[in-house]
């Protein structure tokens, strides 16, 4: 097969990170014969130095007509001390999601066995947690109408919601919940937000689509409990955007393993996998980021955009692999032991595929 | 001294563990030579049964006159699975809130060296922990404007905060930072959100009032991961209405004694005591629950809103006695070792005294 992917490698430690990820999906393609067309593109803070956007016409055209899209990360510090400054390289991730129409955001969060004791919570409250969210990411109070009013001195957001954008993620849950233990919890506040009162009564009326599948309803306050106290009590999880971008990253340093825990966004017009880590500005250059995380986003690419189980479980044998032996970057090494660049460990992938 | 304190006991374990906080509360004054009376009122479920509202205004009225508010907990079972149904315990609870102009929630999430290893985190994540939410509670998307347009297809709610509403919270958290390490962490979302972005200015334009208090500025979701990788890194945490109900929630279990956590609500009128947890109601009548988080609401109050801080110190000190002693409720019991009952806890800690 043949397929095209845009490279969005993004700012700080994206480009070191992708860099390992494209030579592990390189080799892949190889050993499966597959082919792969690269297009990098910019984003993020590189964008606006460069064109003054964060989010160039340029690179969304080049999405729009790949196969998929590969993310690194994007953020700098020169635009960390001012959230209201009018060009920012976070505008260019919102706006890349809504043109891209990347509604439905995909985070699992799951152990690694070698990996359990990195975890803040204790070994039997962490073992055997093996859940996925999925996040609406094209609506909500991210995108409502927002602004001041009384000379500035009132700022308002609104959070809106319609039953067309509930179902389609809701669609989705329901389908991933099918493939797995066909548990789904839907986490809203229905009992204070009229938004939330329309998702339950959305996912209440699709219930019986799906008979075969459990659904749950929870605050979104008792799901932060629950997700420290009993990760592996969860399956699938749906909720809407702003929840989702809390509870996600709640779940995400559950695992003690964030360094290696991919995602996808995925929507009307393409799909694109990134890892859920940021652009970890101090470690610009030092080729000591872990990779795995971007190379495990790789997988998950492979599986759900192109259908190709083996190729993804292939990756996935080897990072494990890697982690067995040890063969990893500085946030993971065992005391005493000798961490591994962000590049060594890519070649060592690349090697025992 | 006299006071005059609104007993609102509510629903399901709410009349029991209230009644050992009064049992308590009682024999403090007589041993410090105060007088209490106390005047009961009805809220939530039992209300809704007796009067056909949650917070009917005779309540009202009650909790006006009253120096302080002693409350249990609300929440029926049978108003669950419907979270529109049209007369709701919570909004009692959020009616109470507005009228009574309890705009600043003040939620601690400390530890007690003998209950530590309850926690699902590790011991060196949580040791040391001693920190205090202030969550905004009477504006934002709680109470901003929600309804439905298109027919019943699109549902919105707008969050809204004045620039005043954020300085009587903000200023409450300099002057609780001044009391204790003079750390500050303004919790918001200004990345996305224009609340978010006069929250911030706010705050910002404040510090100069509070030199010696150092200010940081976190996104929500970086908090909500670093609550529990290192909770004990924050002290003082202000936010927003909905950010404040997830992250307070999330920031109780980590204790490791959700069933000791007490809390107060504070604001124009007067101020509030209550156990942060529910109304369990599958313990309701057993004698069962876990009184310490309403006996520690009682010392709460008498500190902060009588100023009697030697009162409140003798019932801490009899309540971490009986921890020590393992005079417990089930919850708190260790293996093979007797539980107490609810009233058993109260007598042990009234005699204690
Ligand atoms: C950078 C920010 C706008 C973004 C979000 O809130 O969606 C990020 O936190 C995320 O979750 O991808
Ligand atoms: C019951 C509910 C409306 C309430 C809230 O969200 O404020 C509760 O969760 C709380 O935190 O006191």
């Amino acid at each position: 097969m043949k397929f095209n992917i845009a490279l969005l490698a993004g700012d700080g430690i994206g480009p070191e990170v992708i860099n390992e990820a494209v030579k592990v999906s390189d080799a892949i393609a190889k050993k499966f014969n597959h082919e792969i067309t690269w297009t990098p593109a910019l984003t993020g803070a590189c964008a606006i130095d460069a064109v003054g956007v964060p989010y160039p016409d340029e690179t969304h055209e080049i999405c729009m007509k790949a196969d998929a899209v590969l993310f690194g990360a994007i953020g700098h510090p020169k635009y960390d001390n001012d959230p209201s400054a009018p060009v920012r390289p976070e505008q260019g991730l919102l706006l890349m999601r809504k043109k891209l129409g990347l509604f439905a955001n995909v985070r699992p969060t799951f152990t690694f066995p070698s990996l359990i004791d990195n975890s803040p919570l204790k070994r039997e409250r962490i073992e055997g947690t093996d859940l996925v969210f999925l996040r609406e990411l094209t609506g909500g109070i991210y995108f409502g109408e927002k602004g001041r009013k009384d000379g500035g001195e009132t700022a308002y957001d609104t959070c809106t919601y319609t039953r067309v954008e509930v179902q389609r993620l809701a669609k989705k849950g329901f389908e991933l919940a099918m493939t797995r233990s066909k548990k789904l919890c839907c986490v809203d506040k229905a009992n204070v937000l009229e938004t939330s009162r329309l998702w339950r009564e959305t996912v209440q009326a699709m219930e019986k689509e799906y008979p075969e599948v459990t659904v749950s309803y929870e605050f979104v306050d008792a799901v932060a409990m629950r997700l420290v106290q009993w990760p592996n009590s969860y399956d699938v999880l749906i909720t809407e955007n702003l929840f989702g971008d809390i509870l996600t990253d709640e779940a995400s340093v559950i695992s003690g393993s964030m360094g290696l825990m991919p995602s996808a966004s995925v929507g009307e017009h393409t799909s694109l996998y990134e890892p859920i880590h940021g652009s970890y500005p101090q470690a610009t250059g030092l080729n000591i980021a872990n990779p795995l995380a971007t190379v495990l986003s790789a997988a998950m690419m492979f599986e759900d955009a192109f259908g190709l189980k083996e190729e993804a479980e292939a990756i996935r044998t080897v990072v494990n692999k890697s982690l067995e032996q040890g063969i990893v970057t500085e946030d993971l090494v065992a005391k005493g032991a000798k961490a591994y660049s962000t590049s060594e460990v890519g070649d060592w992938l690349v090697a025992n595929l």
